[in-house]
């Protein structure tokens, strides 16, 4: 790798750039997180919210953003499906990226979902402006959603094996297995029982967690711990035993 | 095209299975909307049902599916990611293609948040049963999401001008059009409030409502008007004057 990735996200959540370090520190990409540096060598918010605000065409809508040179691009799955092919992340073959864009996709919805639980009212407002609601919706998500995206992955993988397309393992796996630590954090209780219904997914996020890859960036201060300003948010209360 | 496509899809509402048919539209390809068919050609929700539980790997979440000789694919966005190079709708160049890749899953973003304003607890529940909710979710969206999302895609058009990616005409711009004639019809009086704010944005959906390659599908029962059983819902209380 020639030149520097340059990744422009929140510094204090893993969020949706955890998705991109991911692949990044999968790759032993070089990468500067840009907001993370301090404020005086071009990081922090509000130089994050700056380069957000006077990006150049193709304008960003939110962070993360991927810039490579000339090259600028918004968006999680549009992010990943760019780097794949150049990380080793994408299975060599047009349907291959296909399918690791589908299932990158399905991810990003059942991410979007469980942010949406903390939030269902609108995300210019508190969480405990939205408790009620949230309460609501959390519980819509431990019972049907949670368990439907649950299953479908088991199933995905009780037909592929190691990994969600047969014999590769893409971003969208390591995207997956991200999203079952967010679940696992925010979502302890619910995540006990699903799980126990969900073998493959369970051996899958096992065998994420393992890869001797992402071992060093696992023990790094790299990686950022969730907590509650970001998509997962352990509120006991909307995880009942 | 020397062979038909096949998209699945419910048959009683435009949904996110308009996005593929504008792409396919557009371009002239040809295609079977195989649950638009009498059930006795294997049409109708039932047989619709039937293949989504029975489809092989790689297995899609939910409709629309594509499916093209041996490739069958789920997601709106990796459906037209493949189809846009097939079809003359994705820029080509790599950086193209990654652009119309962002732009459509901002349109997809703005598309979820649309539907969340009728359903803000849980896709399994009636509106009747989630309305109190609606209304809290539908004025954030009113208020602060949409005028976000529109004032960001009118800053794109004017830096690209007749497209959002300068000079090329991709499947996110038939996309954009569609989920705004989506926001027209079920939020008339928000929308004449908000595009009168986004003169850019108007023109551009005005640009895709005339395109000639579309007017024989507009003119023809295969385009489904909007319903209130699909992801845009004219609920007169959710947009007061």
């Amino acid at each position: 790798m020639s030149r520097n990735y340059e990744l422009f996200y929140w510094p204090m959540i893993p969020g949706r750039g955890e998705y991109v370090r991911l692949a990044l520190e999968h790759a032993g990409a070089a990468y500067v997180d840009v907001a993370r540096k301090p404020p005086e060598e071009g990081g922090g918010i509000k130089n994050l919210v700056a380069f957000l605000g006077a990006a150049e065409a193709p304008l960003p809508f939110a962070p993360p953003v991927l810039v490579d040179g000339e090259v600028r691009l918004g968006q999680t799955a549009a992010i990943l499906d760019y780097l794949g092919p150049r990380l080793g992340l994408t299975p060599d073959s047009a349907t291959g990226r296909s399918t690791a864009l589908m299932h990158q996709l399905t991810v990003s919805d059942l991410v979007s979902e469980a942010h949406d639980t903390h939030h269902p009212v609108g995300t210019g407002l508190y969480y405990e402006d939205q408790k009620a609601e949230a309460l609501l919706r959390a519980r819509s998500f431990r019972d049907t959603r949670l368990p439907k995206f649950a299953a479908y992955f088991e199933r995905v993988l009780e037909g592929t094996g190691d990994w969600l397309d047969a014999g590769f393992m893409s971003y969208a796996d390591l995207s997956l297995f991200q999203t079952l630590e967010g679940i696992a954090y925010a979502f302890p209780n619910t995540w006990a029982r699903v799980s126990s219904d969900t073998p493959a997914l369970r051996a899958h996020r096992n065998r994420v967690a393992a890869l001797p890859s992402l071992a060093p960036y696992f023990a790094s201060d790299r990686r950022l711990p969730f907590n509650e300003h970001g998509l997962f948010r352990h509120y006991p209360e909307l995880d009942p035993a």
